[in-house]
């Protein structure tokens, strides 16, 4: 059993850049906790709309959300940033770390990607995620997502008010760049990852019950799905 | 009136690549040729079969077609082959030109990108296209084909003996590329390429009777759509 | 009829950088504002007095001129200056975007490539200009401006208190730059740049009456040729 | 259990590049066989001989060895190279396919790489691993072979010929090359590598006894360990 | 005689990174200055003793040794430390500058990477070092320091707090690496660097008499060796 | 004293691409060789012609001349090719190897430069230079020809027939660029190169008398200046 940490910086993110993923890895028995360093302040939708559907989206992945309670659109990758994160990996005792790409038109994309580098410093296996806002971005790693890309869109239209109102919140774009991957990768579909540093495990993970994978031990402290 | 000649080392390769672009720019008024490098003769299909889908391809695409009679899957980029284009780019005066890109697991891709590079040194617009086996391409230069996406597909699906039986033709692989890169260049549908060398012309290209611009003075000496 | 916008941080950056492809610009009839982000301070002369300097140079290549009132050698990537330049693509609704490169020694070239980069996440060109202070640049797109090199030499020469007195504005250099990326681009004299995002419109822009192209509907609000 | 093919174009390029990862594979109970396309004519020692140190080496890395017989210096990628290494890939049924980096100042390493690229065309794991002659090489993708390393050395010292001979050749630079990458993975020893495409397989192989994994269905056609 | 500054965040990360061939400037009787921005205070080990530490390593390096008293983990890429390293390259009139690369996991060195670009931007001679915790990195230039890794470790050797806690700092490590690059180099041992821009001087530098060459003027006002 | 190895595919290619450092190099007292690698024969102009131009441009910058004697436009990187610049390598025990860039719109330009990274695979200074015709190229590395751009303006007006009748030759551009890689190195006129590998030697070069450090030891085997 693996455990996985994915970090974003605003309700939607996660599930745009490596919902399936996360949904392969639930899937495969691992345990799986999202990050979302902003409530999404500036975006359409209120905030406790946003917590709301990053609630619903999380438990249609069956993945653990905490909240990192920073102001949106003015992240800084300083100090308290990557406090923030390292705690999140220290804590989930993270063996992978997804995040956003570092070049992305959105300043806390690009302060969020650089924080979790730093973070993460440590970590055998850093994944960067593609954004619609990405602007560079030659992935070299895959994860085939054919048996998952419909929870991935499931979790995706948990988030009402972007779907509806934020062109870059757009399923049918998050399904055509799935199939425009997997033909890279020779699948049907895919998500797409440039990995920062990745140690490939050749030995196959331990297999634990599921009942005992999906609750990591710091729950009773940390709000479970953002309930408080 | 621009001249546009579209460079591609077996039939299907040019309608893959910028067949949607083409389609614009015959819309446009300009005038356009594509050369044909090999008959494809190591593909799926007979070679006089996979000429006469090129011929209904640009056919449909209302473009002129030449052939450049060279050994499929023994392309080298030699100066036999630089010539071959050298030619094709005097006689259409050619403003632009598009090409494979460098980086493909197709070694006549790799040599016919090549011999381009070589063939139009002295051309002021050279763009290379995205092939379904391009490995490395990070694409700055975008055509908008939301308002011809069909007569791309159109054409390719003249390729009967390829879309049937190769997984690298797959016109639901294609259709989704566009919109992924289309969603790039904050537009629906869009092509997308690596300017080698691209000087944009800021004045508007003067207009000439589309009677005028689609017969070039070198068709009597080449076959039109590539009958004898 | 194109609406141009271009962004530097000092006066005389976007002169340096893009001046003679702005007048080009002028040349076919397209409307061209520049936003100098701040007022240049830190540099060799009085503020006032490169304020007069900018309006001079703008003067004499016929375009608007706003200015951002931050802060020289202070400026942030931040969201109050991304929605300072987002002000300015809104009401000039403009159709390129012209922007230092993001790779500069100069820590305000950096902050405004990233403040405009996200602010421009929606425009469909972005073009990249170089500097004398750009480190890392590989241009692919060039603008043909052997018909306007005097121009821009005209308008780099009102910026009296920079050409006398600092190392990096030199028209020696400007002149033979445009002469090495002419070469490159196979014209005599060319500016270079790298594109962000372009998408090439290959049907001719629509003519309008030079007399209304000059005119944006806002500059009853803003300053025209910065003057007060 | 996993197919793995290891292309090289000399004899001791594979246990140099990823000697490690062929041990860590068998270790986890993977079949792997080692492709050496030349046998190493041009370089210090006899072709007998060097056949003799590949047996050895491969012996004690417990993998299968089979020869391309193409002529040493004189390795061109062109058709008949690809169909080799297609038909090993064929008969391996391989899931993974390691071979030398594209920049390389070897000319048979630069011709083995795109040949290999187009013949692992079709497949979702094929990774570039380092020579001592490889030019440009920015890893991203890590095997830990602390474990292995010392299996790693002792296949290479079966390699005498080149050892005591090729100042390519030295284990000490081995050892403190795997150092070095072990360092960049966060292990203690690690083999490096540039994925081409990479699909990460979330779920865990299935394990095969021990006995069957190591006899693929083809060895009875083709030399086991080279003896004919 | 050159003058050489090298610039590092933290006590420790000017002799990983250079610090063979900072001694080899010595031996080549250069003056040598390391400029340390932070006291290091959120490392492991007190504050006092780190800067005991590393005037013990630069006494060993026989290099002049002074401090930018900046905060630890909270160095920005601003006007305030462009000016202070401004000010130690006019004070030094250094020929050759020394700094991290700019892609790192710590933040403190992206920032000092970035501020030195802005500060060395008249400089003729800027060289980025690897850290421990440097990210890309494709060196192209290198210093033998064959002669000089048993120099480099005994500086190192004098950071106790740091050698005896933290995972980054390892001799084993800085010597395979140096082998690694070594080897790349076709030396023995080496230091690898990425030149942001080097000017190689092709006559001899004059050579001044070693007691003149170790006393910058301006050392009556600096604390040599950080000495008060 | 160095000894320097210039390789060129043609005629006037070396004083194109490093003219100015070839100076600069006698000037300091090195040795230079110049190897011309075909006898340009499909350039404008008769090969007796060309061989006397470059016979004179040699005789101007005071370098010897050896010839290649391959065929212009038929240059293959293949054993040949390397063997034939292995040996201009070991015959001058080349400290310093100046090769054609690898990405390049002539074919002989693509090959002799992968034919020398091969054949310099032990050499410690291997560097790239630029030509009209390079098409990707991001020098770091610059020598300052301030002293020398006339010497290198007058070799290149030794190649008459290429002045006159080749638009790649301009002596207008080969100034213009000087000035411009000038204005990047911060020195008046500079040639820009890519290094391949480069060990910067610190300490000086020991100087020999010009008398012996012009006349290497194996001009009695070898034409000097091409004179038979």
């Amino acid at each position: 059993m693996r455990s996985v940490l994915a970090v974003g910086a605003h309700p939607d993110d996660i599930e745009l850049g490596c919902g399936g993923a996360l949904a392969a890895h639930r899937a495969a028995g691992d345990a799986v906790t999202m990050l979302v360093v902003t409530g999404g302040q500036n975006g359409p939708g209120l905030v406790a709309g946003r917590q709301a559907e990053s609630e619903a989206a999380a438990r249609s992945l069956d993945c653990l959300l905490i909240w990192g309670r920073l102001q949106d659109c003015a992240v800084q990758a300083d100090a308290g940033t990557i406090a923030l994160i390292e705690d999140a990996i220290r804590r989930t005792e993270a063996d992978v770390v997804y995040v956003h790409a570092p070049d992305d038109s959105h300043q806390d994309h690009r302060a969020i990607a650089a924080a979790t580098i730093s973070a993460a410093r440590h970590n055998r296996r850093v994944l960067h995620y593609r954004s619609p806002s990405t602007t560079r971005f030659e992935p070299s790693l895959y994860v085939d997502i054919s048996a998952h890309l419909d929870r991935k869109l499931a979790a995706l239209s948990c988030h009402t008010s972007q779907v509806e109102s934020s062109a870059m919140v757009d399923p049918e774009v998050v399904a055509a760049s799935a199939r425009h991957f997997g033909a890279q990768a020779r699948v049907r579909f895919a998500e797409a990852f440039v990995p920062s540093r990745f140690v490939w495990d050749l030995s196959p993970p331990p297999q634990l019950p599921l009942a005992l994978a999906e609750v990591p031990a710091f729950t009773t402290a940390l709000q479970r799905h953002g309930s408080t």
